[in-house]
């Protein structure tokens, strides 16, 4: 039997989970080089509001915590409890959760069913005594789960990834923690992060079913080996992405592939060509790489979704206008004819040279403000679904002289630059959403420093945007808003 | 009449060009939104060598240089003239040329076949004279040349990419200053950057055979939006490709791309199934976009070349040893099945947990040193013909706690993990080099700020290597390098 929260008021079954108000560590330890010393000193990090309890038995106080003999000594019944000790002892760390009266259990130790029947043996008993108890469970074989709206980061790694729209769903820890990283360091933060293991209770779709209804995802990005309950989650899927955009990048894609995730989360791939059929069937939006699943999320965290398929081109030079005229016909969209009216409008500002047609190469010299009115002149026409913005530099108002400078964090210039280009992306989205067509941004960065093209990155991702770095990058996120806009009107036709 | 450059020794030809003793640059200006400006600012600030003299009928001086009215009056001959004045005025600026005695010719300025039959006349009266008088011509309609080994910088960008061994040639200026800075901040630098603009004399081919025999460049990078003689770029690329690899991306693939690069560069795409055979029986790797064509092109700096296609994989996680082994079976690669005289030896250190299998998943807990060791036993046995080495981190000898600071560049944590990361990454090259087998590096960084990811990848280009992020980025790299190697092998046979 497993839970059935695709059912309408289950979530709140996962607030003990995601929304903890008090959580035991069981397995804690004061020694750095342990999993439970880390998963402690990260989640106190994090600032998490509630009550913290450490659990071992040969302590009395961690990390400046009062640490406990047992759960049983708790003064109080923590909703969350994190198991974190052999896997021998786990099935009975369990029972005592049950026991308390906890409601929902991580265990992050490894050494179960992906090792053999004999992990497998300890891996039922542990299900079995959490679901008698009503229990939920994440795990086993899991990294843990980051709840950053709540500051509840029961996780390896000591960063905290801040609060935000985009939701992380994976059977592979170490790939939960680069996508909240990735999303950490483009400014742009996650609304929950779960690794799910070897989902021996909670599988990939009942995350997928709370996230639906959870009002801080925007999007959910998925990174999948295989199904327990392949039908379960198909039924389930078809659902969530009614309501909201789902990603998935899927594993174990090729023999050696599948191979190789069996010895890791025990997970059966099955074939990739009934992956790609579940996908068109369900509405997910397939990734091909970790690279084009977080661009894809980066995206439907804010870009409206556009009515039709035919593209316009703002380019400032001309080889990145041909990339992405190719990029964007590749994947099934189509350029933009631009009626006369349209034309005329622009021949009004631009300067006589302009090549009247689309993509609009603006090459140099063109002042920033008519750059906008290019972009919002072709937004306003009705042949354009939505238009892809290459090359933000030449827009900006600085000489080559002033790029040159490399700059410090408190450099003047770097400094400005970063401005002028949040400045210039918030614009452009501002009219992406006065016009509703999505506006998606890419470009390289002129300029000499990766740690200024790092903090105009962030800079521009604590805006609340995106921007993408080649045309292929923005042609890809283009075709899957179309996709998806697409799906969205078919399910409600 | 075109030169042909393929024959021996007339790399000659090109000296004028790219070692230039000393530069006229024809239509300098002391005006900051001039190109004419920011041309001689950058050669000025690239620190060349010789002597710098700008042309401009009404400045006596500029940017501290003493300016001439006319190229009669400078008291030497230049090897090399810069041309940024109007197209009308472009014929009349080459006759100069010629008639100084000069023997190399970059003409920045556009306005010529690119829009239409007035500039083609224009730019054929241009070449008409530069053959007679036997100079070279590079453009028109480009950003010019970088040459940094002898401090040549005619540019648009203000940056100056440090000397290296990657070369770049484009049809496109964008993308030519767009390649060369990511070299820079990846630390690995350019031998030749040129943009080839109209090539109305020299075609791209021209420059490939040159760059052939340039003991400085290892590889040759290409943006290629069509081609003006395709018999002779074939004929000359299968001679270039067997003395060193050539990656080229091919823009205009599509009919809107195509159309795209007829108003950009004057260039008649073609069919792309040819180019693809093209590339086929010339042996020059396609790269699928400008990512694609740099990561190959850090590759062939320094790996070795493979001989066969059987792959070790050494992994720092579940979920990234299947996506690398999905990656390399999808390219053609194959698995390296380990002999049982490896798992003996690899048992012999590791915890008895260990897989026993490819890819070998490390996870945590493994010695820094240990985990050379398992890539040393993989490389000694006959069955790897090259290596992916998938997550630095958890070979790096830091705890989660350390791993925890930011670091400005002066942090001690900060500068102390980047050391570590380049030490690892000089190690594994190492490693490469005494088995005479790639070891192709990807790593997600797990450090909070992506500006010390920047240093870190930058650091370690400067170390001679090179670390990508994705599993199917080394596997894409590692099939080339296969491809590639089996291309030498059987020109040789």
């Amino acid at each position: 039997m497993t839970h059935d929260f695709s059912a309408p008021g289950n979530s709140e079954r996962f607030h003990p989970l995601f929304k903890a108000r008090h959580v035991a560590l069981i397995g804690a330890s004061g020694n750095p080089k342990k999993w439970g010393y880390v998963m402690l000193r990260n989640l106190i990090n994090g600032g998490f509001a509630g009550n913290i309890y450490p659990i071992n038995p040969d302590a009395d106080e961690l990390l400046g915590k009062k640490a406990y003999k047992s759960l049983r000594e708790v003064p109080e019944t923590p909703d969350l409890a994190v198991i974190a000790v052999p896997p021998q002892a786990a099935p009975s760390a369990v029972r005592d959760c049950a026991e308390k009266g906890v409601r929902a259990v991580v265990v992050i130790t490894a050494g179960f069913a992906e090792l053999g029947d004999e992990g497998g043996r300890l891996q039922d008993e542990m299900v079995t005594a959490a679901r008698a108890a009503g229990m939920v469970l994440v795990g086993p074989n899991c990294n843990g789960i980051m709840s950053p709206w709540e500051k509840l980061y029961v996780d390896f790694p000591s960063y905290h990834v801040p609060p935000g729209n985009l939701a992380v769903v994976c059977q592979s820890g170490g790939i939960v923690d680069g996508l909240a990283r990735r999303s950490m360091i483009r400014g742009l933060g996650c609304s929950l992060c779960v690794a799910s293991g070897n989902e021996a209770d909670l599988h990939m779709e009942d995350y997928l079913a709370y996230l639906a209804d959870d009002p801080r995802t925007n999007v959910i990005l998925c990174y999948i080996e295989g199904f327990k309950d392949a039908d379960r989650f198909y039924r389930i899927a078809r659902e969530v992405t009614k309501k909201k955009p789902v990603v998935a990048y899927k594993a174990g894609k090729t023999p050696a592939g599948a191979k190789a995730a069996l010895s890791h989360t025990a997970s059966v791939a099955g074939s990739d060509a009934v992956f790609d059929g579940i996908c068109r069937q369900t509405g997910i939006l397939r990734a091909k790489n970790l690279h084009h699943l977080f661009n894809l999320g980066a995206a439907f965290i804010h870009q409206p979704l556009p009515r039709g398929k035919r593209i316009g081109i703002v380019t400032a030079g001309g080889g990145w206008g041909v990339m992405a005229a190719d990029e964007c016909v590749s994947l099934g969209l189509e350029m933009a004819v631009l009626p006369d009216e349209t034309i005329r409008r622009l021949d009004a500002f631009l300067p006589a040279w302009w090549n009247r047609g689309n993509p609009v190469d603006l090459v140099a010299g063109s002042a920033p403000d008519d750059v906008l009115r290019v972009v919002e002149t072709l937004l306003a026409g009705p042949d354009v679904a939505g238009l892809l913005f290459i090359g933000l530099m030449p827009a900006l108002k600085f000489t080559p002289e002033e790029l040159l400078h490399r700059g410090a964090p408190d450099d003047f210039w770097g400094q400005a630059i970063v401005r002028a280009a949040v400045e210039l992306v918030r614009r452009l989205n501002g009219l992406a959403r006065q016009y509703d067509k999505p506006v998606v941004v890419a470009s390289e960065h002129l300029i000499s420093s990766a740690e200024q093209e790092a903090r105009t990155l962030h800079a521009i991702g604590q805006s609340g945007n995106v921007c993408y770095e080649m045309p292929y990058e923005a042609a890809e996120v283009m075709a899957a808003l179309v996709t998806y806009g697409q799906w969205v009107s078919d399910c409600r036709a």
